[in-house]
């Protein structure tokens, strides 16, 4: 593992971040092509919680903390201090202290690949959190690891500069240089959606909203009236 | 898999639904003699969700959410969509548009044995969602299964008209042919608990109010004073 | 295993316990030199509920509550139950009557490792339980354990007597010897916090406030400004 | 829970199971539409254990194995004993002594969604057991199930009589109305992939034998030379 | 956590050690009451291994393998190194050089609730391992822990000196000062298996050599012949 | 998700193949600086399996195995194929008869972040598979992915080319640009190893031959002669 620093990264516009935290990580997730979702597991320590903003990633080891006070050095007003672990590991990296340094800061939030503690004050705070993991359990500051270094978080990779966007559904990333179009076709789908909403509360079926029933019957879905009919169906295979 | 679709299915009474959610999931499943429960993954999306209703089963492909839509036009008023899936899945095969669809045709909640996304939204309207993970995955709509034919949904059996009790401490499945006689043995055990409610409240030990003691005393249970006279009945063995 | 039933066992003083109740768990298990805490998947069953008071132990068998009965006998007001189980379990062995029980004999929590069910109920009630599973899975009552003798609950040795400290971060165990030096190295470490905090609050980094970066440079972190910088330094190894 | 034991089943033919132990699990499965598979996590204590025989079942308590002594009773040469738990449970309820039994009666196997013990002796007596975990852990007698009622084991619903096919790859449920068909389809299924088999060592692709690329062209696969051109497309999306 | 290795430890006597070994993880668990067993998470990394013999125990940082050096010196002739970790953790901590420093000053084997790895090699020396999983991953040196200090390990309290039984079947702890005793019992328990093994090969029932079906009738067992008959007993509910 | 296939990719040369083949998982983890190692949970489904090559990159949908029989075509001799799965899925994906493919097409095994079938005929052929898990769980062919596109593999990104290890200890990714520097690296290693190993072998411990002690004494760790005295160790602190 290398153990450097890196200093400068580039960033998304602000206005491609606020419109992608606007559509939130199922829009986005979608309007990617239904990729770069982190793993379900990732959850945030309050419900409500929301944030976008750009990824400063951070290597540690299991059990060790002291790359995320070097990473926070390098988080600008808005950033999202990423934090991959190099084995699974729950323990509490990160907790209220820390998370008054990043506010103080400007920070935006941290995503997690392991525990997260003092979940009461971060609340009371209002600073986001999405971890693996909620535990009390201490790290050490021993083991260098690296900062801004891409890294795979939570199964997704991640590189510094990419948006992070998280809510309750979880947190999904965007590479920095697909964040524009990614935005557009955020907003384009929110759209569509919107249209569908409407004629889904009048009652509308989306079987019908979406002329699914021709491709249904095509691949040979029958529809009968009861089980015994069903059951007969099998018994002419 | 046959992929087939059953229109008409036999339900419980509205009254028998109405008194075994009354009784919540704990009661009833005592009642039925301690059988019916799903696997406690199985989670509320929001705290305080609680439903009950006639089962419309699906069973649906992993990362596909075709049958889903196929489902829900098979609701009634009152019922609950159950959805099982051929393997084990977290996606997010549910979210706000198809529970925007549910709720417009009076249905009354979700069980899921995968995913389901749009959390925030879906507590704001008030539909009630039971599920392994939360997931913002989005899922295809390639593979056929079926509807309202058996399924195992999280480790129970289910046949489409039975009765789903489901809130904060699970969800469990009532026969429909059961249903009946499970309410009655619901409304008994709800009775005799609030008599011991009173007891224990005042302080009565469940050791006496239950006569456990004697029992306690023939299988070989031993009272004494500190663990020193506890090594000592070990050394004497 | 020994059927057994210890009555008397030794308690720390109400100020110390006070003192840890009031420190909360991570910084109690900072104190203690990063030891003593239960594995992360123990969690309160209601958010911001907080404890702290004098373990009365119980090992129980699998899907058999019985032990928890005769364990509820044996606690004093403040005291909390601390139930182990043989084996992995998450049937909900605890529920609202018997919380009812136990708050009523002014009992301060209850810590299993196993499931809890009745949640909404117990919420109500703010009796606070720690568990790995809520579960409305009913149990038996057919099988001895013991009460006080030494137990391991989630990852952690117990021995009644030694203090509990529980909250939103999980449950952690202090020794009953250890509790005065623990409680008063917790109260340390909360005023040595306190300092940290107002400096993080005005923008000091924990890299100045504790001194790291010599340490940092020492072990080889090497700072650059690019990550094609970065490349060129692997290159040249 | 019923505390029933059925003593008369129906079962399969001899010849059919043999046909269905011959085409082994996957294609079993296959033939049955990708249904009937029991979770993965069902796993033979020894490798190449192979068996298939009518299931006798068995409903137990968690950490209680009385109902396994029960059902061996019920057990006719070729029969396997199929032991569904009420709760996730992982103890030793079978061991070597069970196994003499059930061998001295001319059993043909066992799968139990629990854990196992005494591998080393069972392998050697060429015993076969499918068990979700092995654990030396011991069990009590104390609770009643039920035996060849229908139970869910492993995620599959299971009633006295199905056939159970069961090999290295796992489980496998053929419901005994299905036997007969299911067995055919296998030989059928056998035969076919006998002839792909011969083409494909060969060195015939899938692709081509089975005439994919039609389908993968239409839906919209498109083959580049390097990752720069796939790049290219993206950016003219 | 106190960073100390402590020289001295007592020890079971060789003949008893050799007894509990030939006895087997299953039969000495039983002969304890049921107690002492660790997870069964815990599986030998070679089919076939088995050992027992005094613990050395080890508390290690997750990630960081370095008091397995240290504990190693503490190691005599026979004795097994039980290594517990202060959060979970898969990593590789120890591999074929440690086994070789172990086999070369005759430890007997190696329990570790974290990773192993060069298990090819380890299994062509013969030098036996139980751990939580295999992994190649690399671990640091740089955090204390203690040596002969008692730990929790893989779910059992395990002191310095206790007797360490280990086969296929799992990892047991057996307290020295109990080691006698339960070396006396697991005698008398593999002599009643014995007998209960030849009568079960000649095909009497375990129902009728531990007489257990008045106990089963008296509990309301029934048996009937058919499903039909077991349904019309419902109803007569 | 892009739809493409890349058919020109960049290898490393078979030297170096060779050359990280023979020095296994482990070191070559070690040489990388102990980062590019899969998931413990990625496992040989036959002992002793092993295997390297270059990456041919597969992301599939989960349940649905089209886009492996899409990237066998691309393997050439002494490729190693590597599936990720959008979404975490254990189905049987692959089995004897791609593995009779890919084997008549000369390519070095698979890698597998989902499950596998036909354990035992691919065992008999001797084609090494490593996988997250063992199912028989058919598959269907919807959905598209791509080939040779960056993957995340088991929480490692891979890059078609990239060079894969493969042994009972795991599945490690060496990056193609970094392959020959690494391939050194594990020589030196290796040799390294080899004097230890000597030594060891005679007795000498690792913390001499490491000179582990004065670091160790620096750090704080002290050695008494007995558990009474750590405990008043303690009491003077």
């Amino acid at each position: 593992m290398r153990h450097v620093v890196i200093r400068n990264i580039y960033r998304a516009s602000e206005k491609t971040i606020d419109a992608l935290r606007a559509a939130g990580t199922a829009t986005v997730h979608e309007a990617m092509g239904r990729i770069g979702l982190m793993k379900p597991y990732m959850r945030p320590i309050w419900p409500g919680a929301a944030a976008a903003g750009s990824a400063v990633t951070v290597l540690a080891h299991p059990g060790d903390n002291w790359m995320i006070h070097v990473g926070i050095e390098q988080c600008k007003p808005g950033d999202i201090l990423v934090v991959a672990v190099t084995a699974d590991n729950t323990d509490g990296m990160f907790g209220e202290l820390l998370g008054t340094s990043m506010q103080s800061r400007g920070a935006a939030g941290l995503v997690i690949d392991a525990g997260c503690r003092d979940v009461a004050p971060l609340k009371e705070m209002g600073f986001p959190v999405w971890s693996r993991a909620i535990s009390a359990k201490g790290t050490v500051k021993a083991v260098l690891g690296n900062v801004n270094l891409p890294v795979v978080c939570a199964g997704v990779a991640v590189h510094a500069g990419d948006v992070v966007v998280a809510d309750d559904d979880g947190v999904v990333i965007v590479p920095r240089a697909d964040a524009d179009a990614v935005a557009q076709a955020s907003a384009q789908r929110l759209a569509k959606e919107g249209r569908s909403r409407e004629r889904l509360k009048a009652g509308e079926l989306s079987l019908d909203i979406n002329a699914m029933r021709p491709q249904l019957e095509k691949l040979g879905l029958i529809y009968v009236d009861t089980l015994e009919q069903a059951a007969k169906l099998d018994a002419g295979r």
